[in-house]
């Protein structure tokens, strides 16, 4: 026999942003203010749980290499809470269907019969670039654009020959750690040495810091720079727009 | 000499997201309110005019085939609207930097020494086929995502063989009237047959349409529901979940 409400019970997964928390959506602050529970990525602003006022706040941020709540567990708790009638609101950095595992989350709620509703988030592949006046497509520099992590599920690389050879931005979340490996890599598969490049950490928000480089010189650039993670790597030949846009427009925004 | 209140003018690019107002971000209602005048593409949901009270409404849009407002024409209507002391709240669909021309507005404006503040928007090539229960990654599916559309700037196509090696889920924006072609091009790459893919129009609206299928049935099988543009294709593994999480959990999201 079902326990009383449990009808009700059901799932938000949504995507906060990038960092900026006025970066989220309408949907996003609806479904906040409905929420029983809250269980809340570490990367997440605190400030989005204004939106959240009765709603219990779980902390279950997986931060690489820290102690970190298994991804299992999570999804357990989800299923037990929404069980028992509860609104839950899973809040997750960027979009919850980017590289946040958010499609595991869903397919574990749709077996075990769950509600779920994914409310998408401004990911940072796009939003981050943004900030320093760097499009992501422009149809004069790039017809595309490729979202990848710097290392795979089974513990490799993603195939950098064949992205190369798209000549689409390339957006790498994740890739820090595995930078020097990867711009040379892009170098073998034939991108020019020139090609700009640039990495961005805490993008969006107060912390933020960048380095604007070159495909040969960006992973040397961003060591010096002491950039670390969580950071975004931007390679294609729209981060010349950087300068261009960013200098003359967007950074007169705070003027 | 300048305009009175001339160094107040400044331009917001704002994408408005997919086409569910409700996918507005914060900052963008922030900008509408602030703004004087507002230029709004055809594919923006009206219903966010709510947003700017205070706003003559221009609008701007282009549509595919149909009688447009040039670009050049746009790009010297903001600047001529901000150097004459205006808050100009240009309004994209999805997001300003992709496929949006944001760019190439963005560097205008810099050019002529006016401010703009870029807000991104919720991309329709994300947040559509999450409506249908497709997350874009999954790690057990595919390691990227690549956005390209589906004819070039110069008339071609993307290089669709490069595209097909890089094991990314493709998602193909303004590719309907060429989706028999990019289908053949994919399968003489080497693509599987069977790849799952699927194409919806009107994603996240009330006229929302889908169809899901393989990559070699999808083009009889868009033309037979008589899908038309605009509309998003979705090629790769993570489609098959389409089913898996889409008829358990998102559908039931109405209940």
């Amino acid at each position: 026999m079902k326990s009383e409400g449990a009808d009700r019970g059901k799932v938000f997964l949504i995507g906060a942003g990038p960092g900026d928390p006025e970066l989220l959506t309408l949907k996003a602050v609806r479904a906040l203010a409905q929420a029983d529970v809250v269980l809340i990525d570490d990367l997440v602003d605190r400030r989005v749980l204004e939106f959240a006022p009765r709603a219990r706040v779980i902390a279950v941020g997986k931060r690489g290499g820290c102690k970190s709540t298994p991804q299992a567990f999570i999804e357990r708790l989800m299923v037990r809470l929404a069980r028992r009638g509860k609104i839950v609101a899973r809040v997750k950095g960027g979009d919850p269907f980017v590289f946040g595992r958010g499609g595991e989350e869903a397919l574990t709620l749709a077996q075990a019969g769950i509600a779920c509703e994914v409310i998408p988030g401004i990911t940072a592949g796009i939003s981050v670039p943004a900030v320093l006046g760097i499009p992501v497509t422009h149809r004069d520099f790039a017809h595309g654009v490729t979202f990848v992590t710097g290392h795979t599920h089974a513990g490799g690389g993603p195939d950098w020959a064949a992205l190369a050879r798209t000549d689409t931005t390339l957006v790498i979340y994740m890739g820090m750690k595995r930078l020097p490996d990867i711009t040379t890599a892009l170098r073998a598969a034939g991108m020019p040495a020139e090609t700009p490049a640039a990495a961005i950490q805490h993008g969006t928000t107060e912390r933020q810091r960048s380095v604007i480089a070159t495909l040969a010189t960006l992973a040397d650039a961003a060591r010096d720079a002491e950039l670390g993670s969580p950071a975004l790597i931007i390679i294609g030949r729209v981060v010349s727009l950087a300068r261009q846009v960013g200098q003359a427009g967007l950074r007169r925004r705070t003027a």
